[in-house]
């Protein structure tokens, strides 16, 4: 397969979380162009089924091939447990999600053996960070916990908030009372209340944020691939955002996170592809 | 159209919150068989489109028909808010929405004229219930406040819960200045926190629970059409429960709140109606 360098990455998570893994590739990888897509129609894929995740992710990955992508980074938490491993035996194009990198680096950095996974219901219930962990370093313990509020409290924009602060708290304890000493965000959402975590963590617990995890190894595969962008191709807008519904308020989002103006956001039908 | 008496009633929401709506047609409808459709693959609908929830309406609406129904209970509020009018003038079949009886007792029961509605982002801002509590009385003003975190909160299963109550205390606190008399319950999960919400808003605030002010509008509805199931035809299931995704999760959380045991649970594929 003949792949163009300077095509752009293709980004897609269910909604606006997979943002903090494309604010981590502009930061980290300033020269390749970027397509997003947030389902946002379908929002969110955590309490869902693996059959309707993979299903609506091979719709995306249609999508995202439409747009000539040279890579593909599922952002989303949900998606990369139930259709990263499906999904690469039927694709050709590089596909990355973000329970690897994150696993790797949180296998790498653990003295103590004790690694802790926060996440989505479907996310830690799939098991899918402990499976990789234990493939890089077998003498992990993995203590998993859902927190189904997080979401919905970034979102309401609560990010340094008492009643965010208590409900960390309480679903944090759990895992300070297992003495793990490193820590995955196991949810694109989860980075914007990293400073709460952190405070409730301490400073014993070392964060492994998987947005950022996941921008290195792209740089790494890209480089590997010699598919990094040649930076020569100037473009006026180089990330386009497409979602699947209420274009406004993902714009709105987008912009309160991203390094970046959003211009233009298009609302696709992502069930025709 | 000739409609068989004894045909079951079609209820449908975007997930298990619509259960609090059965329930109350149960509880005040015994004869009735009902056939229940959750929309949890693509629950929640409050923060999608009006396009997006009139199109998932549609295909709902003709996968009750298939299944015979007499008549259509909208159970969710984003959904009667945004595709009721439009698809009544579609079918002919009957078709009651959760906002209409609210509204209209409310209007009812307010002396001071003031009403609160709270409910999701979208129904909110929908100002639907502003519209027809202005039908049925120009002189009420109404003050609405979208509550995004009680639908996340109710299904943590934190009903009764110091977490609860604080939030609760934060979005109520605008409507309390407002003194407003009488509050609609404006999302079907808000039912089930309906004394955190009593407490807050004090003795002279009357709570409106439209799942139960929709069970009496069906009554008076079948009743009026002499659609009054004769009650003599036995059967072992009278309620039928279909979903979208996650059959099983559901059961759990129907056999939670319902007074009924939910035998069975089953997941069609809703985007092929």
């Amino acid at each position: 397969m003949n792949i163009d360098r300077n095509a752009p990455v293709g980004v897609f998570d269910s909604g606006v979380g997979g943002l903090t893994v494309a604010r981590e590739i502009m930061r980290n990888l300033p020269s390749e162009k970027i397509v997003y897509f947030g389902d946002t129609a379908r929002v969110p894929y955590g309490n869902k089924s693996r059959d309707t995740v993979l299903r609506f992710s091979r719709q995306i990955i249609r999508f995202l091939k439409s747009q000539g992508v040279k890579a593909i980074v599922t952002a989303c938490n949900t998606a990369s447990a139930f259709a990263l491993d499906e999904i690469r035996q039927e694709e050709e194009i590089p596909i990355l999600g973000v329970i690897e990198p994150g696993a790797r680096v949180a296998a790498e950095k653990t003295r103590n053996k004790k690694v802790g996974v926060i996440g989505t219901v479907g996310t830690v219930g799939s098991g899918i960070h402990e499976a990789y962990l234990k493939k890089f370093d077998p003498s992990v313990t993995v203590f998993g916990k859902a927190c189904p509020l997080f979401v919905p409290l970034v979102e309401e924009g609560w990010l340094h908030d008492p009643v965010t602060v208590e409900v960390a708290g309480r679903y944090l304890q759990e895992l300070r009372e297992k003495e793990i000493d490193t820590l995955i965000l196991g949810c694109t959402h989860y980075p914007l209340i990293r400073s709460t975590i952190a405070d409730i963590m301490g400073d014993g617990v070392q964060l492994v944020n998987p947005a950022y995890e996941t921008a290195l190894e792209l740089l790494h595969l890209l480089k590997e691939k010699n598919l990094l962008s040649s930076g020569t191709e100037k473009e006026e807008f180089p990330y386009r955002f497409y979602v699947s519904d209420l274009a406004d308020k993902f714009k709105d989002f987008a912009n309160s996170i991203l390094p970046y103006d959003v211009a233009v956001t298009r609302k696709i039908d992502i069930e025709n592809y």
